[in-house]
C-alpha cells in the first residue's frame, strides 16, 4: 500500500488509521452481512446498530443525557448558521454573538435574516488574533442565546472555556474545529453543532446536540427538513441520512474511547501542540500568529520573518512529506492543523523541520 | 473477503463492485498522494481533479452543455422539495405538480409554503399504481414550472417520457430513483435533481442540474446556503462539500461510461427488469403491483396471493441470499430494486426463485 504522508490539512483532515482500515473492510461487507456499509438501507437492522452505537458513544464521551437530543444532519456548520436562528430566534428577538473570525461573521450574517444580532465581544480590531476576555463580554438585556465559535481554524485561536450566557438565555456553539478534542460538558449548551470533517469524521455529516425543551419552540413556519424537531422525532432518519458519514463518526467516537476518552485525548492534544508552540516560543525566527493565552491546540498558526521565507517553508516542508502547511490567505504564513487524529510523531517531525529551517535561514 | 449477497435494497442501494474496489484503495491513499480521499482538502489539487472529472462525466453522459450548471449539494431530494420553490416560485405564483406517490406529495407540501400548487394530474385514485397519461395532464394557465417524479420507488411506476410544460414554464424533476438509468436529455429540464443513493452513489450527496438563466431569479431573501446561485458561483464549494460522495458519484459516472454509456446501460436495465416482469406476466400466482405501460425498470413491485405467502417469500428469499425484498408498507408484497449497479445475474437468480416459490406454493 502507498505510504501515507503527514497531512496538516485544515479540513477535511486526517482520520485515525485504525478507523480507515476498518472502513476499508466494511465498504465491501459490513461485518458478515454481505452488504457494504454504503449499500445498507438506513432503515435496516445493521444500520440501526451503527447509528445507535454512534449516538451512545457520543453521549458517553460528552456526558449527554436524555435532556438533549443527538442529531446527525447534513449541510455543515454553514447550514447551522441559519437553522439555529430560523428555529429558535423569535421575530424581533435578539441573539448575542462573540465575533472571533470568519466563521463567526458568517453565523452573524445569517442570524440577521431572522432577528437582531448583538455583538457581545469581538477581536476584529486585531485581525482576530485573540479571544476576547470572557469577563469583558457585554451581553444584551435579554438575548435568546449567546453564540460563540469555540475554535477559529483560520486564525488559530481557541476559547479556553465557555462564556456564560445571561440568565434565561441558552448557550450556542459552533464547535466544528475543536469538537471532542478535550473534555466538554454538553449539558451546559442549548445547541452545540459541529461539521465532522476536522475532528469527527468526513465532510457531509454534522453533529447537532440540542436541549430537548428547545425542540418545542416554533418561532416561524419552516420547511420540514429545516426543523430540528423533524430530525429529533425521526431519530435523524426523516429522510435518508448520510449513512457512511454517521458510520465513520461512530467509528471515530469509538476510537476516542479506545484512546481513553476525552480526558486522555485532551492531554495528547495538549502535548502535540506544545511540541510546536515550544519551538515558536524558543525561537526568534518564528512569530506565533495568535496571542498567548488564547492559542488553539488544533490549529497552530505562525510566520517566518518574510513572505518569501514563508513560501519557501511551505515548499520545502511539502518536499519533506509534510503536507497542507500553507496558512489561510487572510492570515498568511503557515498553519499546522493537528486535530484529534493527527499523530504525535507528525508534530515531532514538524518541530524538527521548523528548527532546522530556522537554523538554515535565520 | 466476505462473500457478497444480492442486495435488492431500495436505497441506499448496491454499488458497482469495481467502484467499491477502487474506493477501498483510495480510502487509504488517493492515487500516490499519500492522503486518503476522505482526508483531502476540498480546495486542493487532488480534489479539484475529482470534482472536475465528476462534472465532466455527468455532462457528457447527459449531454449537458454550458447553459446548465451542475451542482453537488447536500440534504437529499427532501431538501430540493423546498429549495426549488424557495428559489424559483414567486410569491403568489403557481407551480404545477404531477402527483404520483409519496415523494410527489412531500414535494407538493413543501411548495405550498412558498406559493400556489396546482395538481396537473394524479394517480392517487388507485393508490399510485400507474402514471397518468401525459396527454391527460391539465396544467394551470401560467405556472412557473411543471414538476414530476420520474420514478416512484415505493409503487414501482415510472414515466416513460417527460411531460411537456406549458409555454413559459420550465420542467422540474425529482429523478432520484431512476437517474442516469437510461438516455436522458437534460437540456429539456429547468431543474433536475437526484439524491445519489439509488443509482449514482452513496446517500449524502444530491445532484442538481439547473438552467443557468434560472440562477439569476431572486424571488425572496434566503439564507446563503439555500440559494442555488451560491453553489453555482462557488463550484459547489461555498462550504465544505460532501467530498467522498462527490468522489463516489464521479466513479459511478465513469463506470457508466465503461458500460458503454446510457444507451447500453438502459438496454441492460430493460433486460434485467424483463427477467422479472416475464415471470410475473407468465404466472397466475403473482400479481404485478403497477399497471402495464407504466411499470418501473428500477423497482419491480409484486404480490403473491396472500400476505402470509408474501411474508414467507421474504423470509425464504433472504435465507437464499436475496436481501431487501420486502415491499413498502403502503403497497405490501415485495419490491425488487434493481438500479444501475444491480447485477443481471441477481435478477436471474430471483426469477428462478420466484418460479420455484410459485410452484411450491401455487
Amino acid at each position: 500500500m502507498t505510504e501515507r504522508i503527514y497531512n496538516f490539512s485544515a479540513g477535511p483532515a486526517v482520520l485515525p488509521e485504525p478507523v480507515l482500515e476498518q472502513a476499508r473492510e466494511d465498504l465491501w461487507s459490513l461485518g458478515d452481512s454481505g452488504v457494504g456499509i454504503l449499500e445498507h438501507s438506513h432503515r435496516g437492522g445493521p444500520f440501526d446498530a451503527v447509528i445507535e452505537a454512534a449516538e451512545a458513544d457520543c453521549r458517553s464521551l460528552a456526558g449527554v443525557g436524555d435532556d438533549h437530543a443527538v442529531l446527525f444532519l447534513q449541510g455543515g456548520a454553514s447550514t447551522q448558521f441559519f437553522m439555529l436562528p430560523a428555529n429558535l430566534l423569535p421575530e424581533g428577538g435578539t441573539a448575542d454573538y462573540v465575533n472571533t473570525g470568519s466563521w463567526s461573521k458568517k453565523a452573524i450574517k445569517e442570524a440577521k435574516l431572522y432577528g437582531n444580532v448583538h455583538v457581545a465581544g469581538s477581536s476584529e480590531d486585531e485581525n482576530f488574533s485573540y479571544i476576547p476576555d470572557l469577563a469583558s463580554l457585554s451581553c444584551s438585556d435579554s438575548p435568546t442565546y449567546l453564540h460563540f465559535t469555540s475554535n477559529n481554524t483560520i486564525f488559530g485561536t481557541q476559547f479556553q472555556s465557555e462564556p456564560t450566557p445571561p440568565a434565561g438565555a441558552f448557550l450556542a456553539c459552533d464547535g466544528s474545529s475543536d469538537a471532542f478534542s478535550r473534555p466538554i460538558d454538553l449539558t451546559r449548551y442549548g445547541v452545540y453543532y459541529a461539521g465532522a470533517q476536522k475532528n469527527l469524521g468526513p465532510s457531509g455529516v454534522t453533529l447537532v446536540v440540542i436541549r430537548r425543551d428547545l425542540l418545542e419552540r416554533k418561532e416561524r413556519e419552516l420547511p420540514t427538513m429545516l426543523r430540528y424537531a423533524t430530525h429529533a422525532e425521526q431519530g435523524s432518519r426523516y429522510n435518508t441520512p448520510p449513512t457512511f458519514g454517521i458510520y465513520l463518526m461512530g467509528r471515530v467516537f469509538r476510537w476516542i474511547q479506545d484512546q481513553g476518552g476525552l480526558e486522555l485525548l485532551g492531554k495528547q492534544n495538549e502535548e502535540k501542540a506544545a511540541l510546536l508552540y515550544d519551538v515558536l516560543d524558543e525561537s526568534a525566527f518564528y512569530e506565533a500568529a495568535a496571542k498567548a493565552g488564547t492559542r488553539s491546540l488544533m490549529n497552530v498558526t505562525f510566520r517566518t520573518p518574510s513572505p518569501e521565507l514563508d513560501a519557501q517553508f511551505v515548499k520545502e516542508s511539502l518536499a519533506a512529506g509534510l503536507s497542507g502547511l500553507k496558512g489561510h490567505r487572510s492570515v498568511g504564513g503557515m498553519r499546522a492543523s493537528i486535530y484529534n487524529a493527527f499523530p504525535r510523531q507528525g508534530c515531532q517531525v514538524l518541530a524538527e523541520f521548523m528548527k532546522d529551517f530556522a537554523q538554515r535561514n535565520g
